[in-house]
């Protein structure tokens, strides 16, 4: 029983005007959209080519060749046109248009008369469309090419791709489902799944939401159907081009197929595919009330933010598969934490939200967001960290083979150029995370400080609101009601964690009390037009500790204010940053400083640093005995999301507690 | 000019009798020794086989079958041929000497007319040697079976492998050199270097020596050997069994072949391959007084001991490539430490030592034999570890791929099992590492505090000697002069850097200054027979601190007592371990523990640990001014040779400072 009235109140309407956000979304627009374009078009000195757009003009017949890039590289035309939604949404921009159009033009002429769709198969594989699930990604670039037509349609009320993907999507039904001749099984890297559910609320068709129960229903159960599928090519590899041993159910944990969906109690596996695939699992929740994927998306959760999450948002402790490991393995040197996992992360969480309003949904968005997202992409948009390390030691990022993962610096397009466009797609759609609305209990939350001008249709009636905030500098937030019904609604505003519960609502400059709901400022009263909600939270910079459990930070502490996690760079400290021991006792300094970085809050403290002047010996181990007083030391700390613009150095997020 | 003055003062005959040593000896020749020989012959369960014998049998014409195991197994066997050597040598075994004898002519019988020995190239690629010396390791295998031939000779006076080695030697040197026809060049493993000079020294024949010289000079020079060896092949490799992109000089870095040897400034590529190359280098720099030879040396000694060295002993901070990284990149987690290149370590610190009498090389030695080259054997002599860590989490062991190669339990013999013999080999000729002696400045070094038997050949005479010891426990040694030359000579014992120079001599119980010469208290004066001089060394438990260029080790110590680095495990502390900060100005308190793995001394003292019972909300992160105060807790450490023999769990060997 799908339930498709929560369709509205995931299409609020809302515009995003704010200091600290609109410079990353101008960027996105005007520098990330048209050299993304670029690399698409392997016009980019220096990058490794795309082949996108060219393995589209060779599968439509417009020009001769041979396919290029990874069998998926289709996703990453699909994830360009999906930003490219989003901005138009944001802000109209004709010539951008008529570039989407002419190139959505191109993708329908490369679409095969039953809707197929997939340029490494028309070009390389004629006819072995589907025999190759665990790998060739077919699905998964349809998925995103259905996202990219859910967001240009929303933007321009253009169905050109929109159908183009409908036509798809109706083909992948008759091929997939449990009916004899059918293709009993599913993609091996979930993405398909959220896409369904796209399309189908923004065409209004329930079949779309069923084929995405059908894939994550199927989903390991058994016989493992890509178990199976190996087995029927004899164990035959895209990757290796050559046999392989049949894999177990087991190793089907990487791509999150090892047990049917319900019965998988920690995240593991492929970090990009998981969150992906519980990002569905929610909507899917959601739309057919289905408890039992409910409760084992709040499992999963649960494990993946508490038991396997960075402190900025990242997720995934190993390169090795891109990888989950276990509870409480993080390490900071040789991390991974894929900025397309946290941008996942993000789906999840805004999921979860729309599931049940909870500010701990909203808090690991706000931390993934503003750390190990924005981070990961340069002041100048161009370049990218697809790797976000918590502790960067460069000439072991260069000669430390564990370690070559690591970037010291962001790099221009990858050929697995992944992370870019998931970041445009994510920061050009950001008005999307900021509120849900619950038409039914007329209920307005905000979930995140994001200055927006905001309209909601409830049962009482429309609601827009303006909100300008301070965030993340200051914990300031201002919310202006202009058009309220005539009955009561409530207002929520989220607690956010990292003030501790010191938030103060001021309702048209009186201090108001509130009732606090699952980490919401609830207020439920008849709004004048005009009202003026103050919401002033506690943001103090902060030392944060991890668990115990965690052993990599054990004895070391974490600058936090509000939303940000801090980092030291070489460029601030004395190097090597190892040798750096907080003073606790100290108080922490903010300080903006307007002419660093576009304007950011520094914070200083008092710190130790171990004299190495004495070790003239050489000695590379002596008598603690021997130790010579620590210098004492100033510490300076940035935020994370700007750390490695000025220069290649040292980093680190967790500085060890001094002074012994 | 080949100097061959200093054979003698090698040949210095010593035996050993020592309750910390004989144990570890006893189980070579009781244990290690026959469960090899059955290793070799694939009679272990659930072992990998190892098809070394089976090869030759092969080989030889004995057997039908297919070449078994890696392209370099012929040396699993010469590795245990030379252990049986070292053993017949110290306490004769008819029966051993009879499997030995045996063995020796089925070598012989594999050995082709014209000298050539090799099974995998005569049962697998005939007509196809010396094609590829950079993966194939035919000189590598050669050289061990001339190290096998020389101490099976010098045991037990049987020339039949000696023989058969010189044979393969004069081929060899019909092969290679410098004239038309023949191959400029070397292999991609050292070995036969420092074999080569073994060879000379055991028959005389200078030209073996010249032969190494040649592998020597020649390596690194340009035109670079390896890589238009490789241009020949058209990079068709071993290893993956296809062609593959032309390797640049740079990456002969691996092979220690990128620049000449008396060009390298710092240890660099696979660890094992580099100490053995340094052993034959300090080899030729004594034997041939080549000057730019021997600064060479001390240059890479320098790097390798004091910015690549762990405490334990342990080189190579990376598995790929089982591999030097870079100047104070030492990971305790991902770390190599390979038991083989600690070996290798030591033969260099041997041939150092021969070089010039400094106390540096001994410590070295010392500790690499006492820590990582001992800990690798289980109690039982039937399971060993190759990768030596000095920090192990079990689970990330299991689940974390970075970590998958360190090892929380010893293993069985190895599919590639070139540790096991190595340490076998090591522990049945310790008696050549405890003294050198010089002829010609009439002086008996005692290098390491082993209780033993040893006679010296001095100008003035000859030198008899017994060495007591309580080492590793007590710091107290007696040697009694058993046998003494009319004129005055030279002792020197080494002052070990463990006793921070608090040594006192007693001879004849008077206490006697001595002179300081290179690390060494040295008294040359008339010994009577029955001169009794004894060495009492501050023997204290001590914490040790690292450098603070080492990263890893920031704000940590480590426990050592004399020649032993100690580590805390699970199973005798709380969990986890990095939980534990040391406190630091508490006194280390030592006890012997008579029934613990044979006897040894744990030392107890004071730490804290992080209570983890506030952590009820599962949070990964939280506020530091919401930390709990700090557990006090007892520690108790182990030594580190003796870790992971009672069952698996955690173990560090650098712990945290306490207590903030």
């Amino acid at each position: 029983m799908v339930n498709f009235t929560s369709k509205q109140a995931m299409n609020n309407k809302v515009r995003i005007q704010d200091s600290f956000w609109d410079p990353f979304m101008e960027l996105v627009r005007g520098t990330v959209i048209p050299y993304q374009w670029d690399a698409l078009n392997d016009a980019i000195e220096g990058a490794e080519p795309s082949y996108a757009i060219r393995n589209f003009r060779i599968a439509a017949g417009l020009e001769e060749g041979e396919f290029g890039g990874f069998i998926f590289q289709d996703s990453d035309l699909a994830k360009w046109l999906e930003a490219v939604g989003y901005s138009l949404a944001m802000m109209p921009d004709p010539a951008l248009e008529q570039t989407a159009d002419e190139v959505i033009e191109l993708i329908a002429k490369a679409q095969h008369e039953n809707g197929y769709l997939n340029t490494y198969f028309t070009i390389k594989k004629p006819g072995q469309a589907w025999t190759n699930l665990h790998e060739a990604h077919e699905l998964y670039c349809a998925g995103h090419m259905m996202e990219a037509a859910v967001a240009y349609y929303d933007a321009t009320g253009k169905r050109k791709l929109l159908d183009v993907m409908c036509r798809f999507a109706d083909y992948i039904e008759t091929v997939f489902g449990r009916e004899p001749g059918q293709i009993r099984g599913y993609d091996g890297h979930q993405e398909v799944e959220l896409a369904l559910i796209k399309l189908a609320q923004a065409t209004g068709e329930e079949r779309y939401v069923k084929l995405a129960q059908f894939f994550i229903d199927e989903r390991g159960t058994e016989p493992n159907f890509l178990v199976e599928e190996c087995r029927d090519r004899e164990g035959f590899s895209y990757w290796t081009q050559k046999k392989q041993p049949i894999p177990t159910v087991a190793q089907m944990a990487y791509n999150q197929a090892h047990k049917p969906v319900r019965e998988q109690e920690v995240a593991i596996g492929h970090s990009v595919r998981a969150v992906y695939m519980y990002t569905a699992m929610a909507d899917l929740a959601r739309l057919t009330a289905d408890e039992s994927l409910f409760s084992a998306c709040r499992r999963l959760w649960d494990n993946t933010t508490k038991k396997q999450m960075y402190i900025t948002g990242g997720i995934g402790s190993t390169h090795h598969g891109e990888a989950f490991t276990f509870d409480y393995d993080m390490p900071n040197d040789t991390v991974y934490a894929e900025t397309c996992a946290s941008i996942g992360l993000i789906f999840f969480a805004q999921r979860m939200l729309q599931l049940e309003a909870k500010s701990e949904y909203a808090d690991v968005m706000e931390r993934a967001l503003y750390n190990n997202v924005i981070g990961s992409m340069s002041q100048d948009g161009k370049h990218y960290f697809y790797v976000n390390p918590l502790e960067v030691w460069p000439k072991a990022s260069e000669l430390n083979p564990s370690r070559h993962h690591v970037k010291a610096e962001r790099q221009k397009w990858f050929g697995c150029s992944c992370c870019p466009p998931n970041v445009a797609r994510l920061l050009s759609s950001l008005n999307n995370y900021i509120y849900t609305s619950s038409p039914s209990t007329n209920t307005v939350y905000t979930h995140l400080f994001i200055g927006s001008e905001a309209r909601f249709q409830l049962a009482v009636g429309e609601v827009v609101l303006t909100q300008q905030s301070k965030l993340p500098w200051e914990g300031y937030v201002r919310i202006e009601l202009t058009l309220v019904p005539q009955e009561t609604f409530t207002l929520a505003l989220r607690i956010p964690s990292w003030s501790q519960g010191r938030a103060a609502m001021k309702i048209n400059g009186v201090l108001t009390t509130y009732d606090t709901v699952n980490g919401y400022a609830s207020v439920d009263r008849p709004w004048m037009q005009g009202d003026i909600v103050e919401w002033e939270l506690v943001l103090e910079a902060q030392l944060t500790i991890a668990h115990p459990e965690i052993r990599a930070n054990a004895g070391k502490v974490a600058i936090e204010r509000g939303p940000l996690v801090y980092c030291i760079e070489e460029v601030d400290n004395v190097t090597s940053l190892s040798s750096i021991s907080i003073d606790v006792g100290q108080k922490l300094q903010p300080n903006y400083e307007p002419n660093l970085l576009g304007g950011a809050v520094m914070i200083g403290t008092e710190a130790y640093a171990n004299e190495s002047t004495s070790w003239v010996d050489d000695s590379p181990y002596r008598p603690f005995t021997q130790q010579q007083a620590l210098e004492r030391v100033r510490l300076k700390a940035v935020p994370y999301y700007l750390w490695g613009n000025r220069g290649v150095g040292e980093m680190t997020v967790w500085i060890r507690k001094g002074g012994v």
